[in-house]
């Protein structure tokens, strides 16, 4: 099968044998897959992964249970052993021994099949349609922040970063009703926001006004200072960027302001695609292009350009 | 008359003109005044400081109200607005117009004499000594963790760092219920907590058990990725360290554990002086020696070598 891999050096198109599922496993063919920063990221030299990249993606069944074949799916990314302390303390995404689609230890989604534990599928309702569906897994890391922190109704919340995560991070934000302030570079990315009735400020112009809570959704390294500064005292900030950098951090202000920095990783997908069935939460404008898989390594150089929202891959 | 002065270039004894206090102060008169990480970081240029020095004290209200004169009073560092919406919100400590005493635009009680609002004083017990009541400041940054984060009868606590804080810290902790594992490099200063029936291992042997509960109060710029690595997932990780460097640093385990970093300063007074009272806190074995204010240039010099708790200057 076709399949964009890894290899240390480039990202390139080639082709592999079919994935072998366990027992407890299904093979998907992927209709969609979205390029993630992460991605990029890996590309870089993060994490040292080498394989088939990818992890956001919705297909259909082609191999499993009887009960889920042919039913079109969307995957949880972290394969956990569900049987260690960590799992059964209801920490499946930090399970110790779990391996990553695409990200550590077990191959991704930009190929035409991908191998996927049956406990980490879930059904996608008839009436979404794949190119929404696709957008489960960044969501549900948005939505992951509301399993971490109280976010107060009529509070101000910052959002800092425009970027595909941002965007979605500041629309799961105000649906839970802070007051959210969008910051970042991007004028047609903040015009989305806009049109959803969030406000929004770009950085140059921001007031520099401070929230008790502050995301830092830059996926940049200089993103943290910028947050902390951002952060009232006693406030949280919440950390969604992982970068393969190690900048020169000052964590002076984290101690004097008594700031909690709360890392925030991958999230709960049910309410992700309700959100997404519900139009609650608007996509479709995120989406930049569609390519096919076999230019894959121009859709990762069309991901990293400033600007670029979503890019697609169809295998 | 005389005081310890910090002028950016090195602490000095000089003579100063008594202070003046504010229709709000009171002036008291230093008994015992204690040296701390703080100062010796102040005096290596963070927060770019210049005045008296010395935040730690016991003394006796020299002039100031009918009620308080003559008695014997510990005093909160933040000299707040008391008006200003942070203030009002019940966190004056964080008050942006604050002075803070020997750290930020106030003068600090290496001195004979020390101006405090009248607010911030608390009176000491009388059954409590001078040289016990001295710790109160330290004691209450300690208790300000029990304020911040919960503290899990029966769960592990990782406390790194066995110098001043980090003594008083794992004391806290194990009298919150934490089953408190102590972690430094001093053998000498670790065996007092072993006497306080409280676990210890020296770094080198530590078997890098992981904790939901970490504290970093090494004070040391290397302390912060130790305490990441010692945090278990969706754990929590209280940052007491405050340093004057920049350390690169790799947030990346941060945002994958989900970890939440609390910055933690100042505390409050009640506690810490109830718990010194009763004796559930020793202090008494900490005092590494007491020095004349005359001797303080040499003061510092004692207390930033490894091995010395702490050293308490009699103005």
């Amino acid at each position: 099968m076709r399949a964009l891999h890894f290899d240390g050096g480039a990202v390139r198109v080639v082709d592999l044998p079919e994935p072998t599922p366990l027992p407890e496993d299904a093979l998907v063919r992927v209709h969609l897959a979205g390029v993630c920063r992460t991605d990029l990221e890996i590309a870089r030299g993060y994490l040292g992964f080498r394989g088939v990249l990818g992890h956001e993606f919705v297909g259909e069944v082609a191999e499993g249970p009887a009960e889920w074949l042919g039913r079109r799916v969307v995957g949880e990314i972290s394969f956990a052993c569900r049987r260690c302390e960590t799992c059964l303390r209801g920490l499946a995404r930090h399970c110790p021994a779990r391996t990553v689609m695409g990200i550590e230890g077990a191959d991704g989604a930009f190929a035409e099949l991908v191998r996927v534990p049956v406990a980490n599928l879930h059904a996608v309702p008839d009436a979404l349609a794949d190119e929404a569906a696709v957008f489960c897994e960044p969501l549900a890391a948005a939505f992951e922040i509301l399993e971490q922190v109280e976010v107060v109704p009529g509070a101000r919340a910052i959002v800092l970063g425009d970027g595909r995560l941002g965007l979605l991070v500041a629309q799961v934000l105000a649906g839970a009703g802070a007051r959210v302030l969008a910051v970042g570079r991007h004028p047609a990315k903040l015009s989305l926001l806009r049109a959803r009735g969030i406000e929004t400020a770009r950085l140059e112009e921001w007031s520099r006004e401070r929230a008790p809570l502050v995301v830092d959704a830059t996926g940049s390294a200089r993103g943290f200072e910028l947050a902390v500064a951002a952060t009232l005292p006693r406030g949280t900030l919440v950390l969604k960027s992982t970068v393969a950098e190690r900048p020169a951090l000052d964590l002076a202000p984290v101690v004097i302001h008594e700031i909690s920095v709360v890392g925030s990783r991958c999230g709960p997908f049910p309410p992700a695609l309700r959100a997404l069935e519900r139009g609650s939460i608007d996509v479709r404008p995120l989406v930049s292009d569609r390519l096919p898989l076999a230019r894959g390594a121009e859709a990762f150089e069309r991901a990293a350009r400033p600007g670029t929202l979503k890019i697609l891959l169809e295998p």
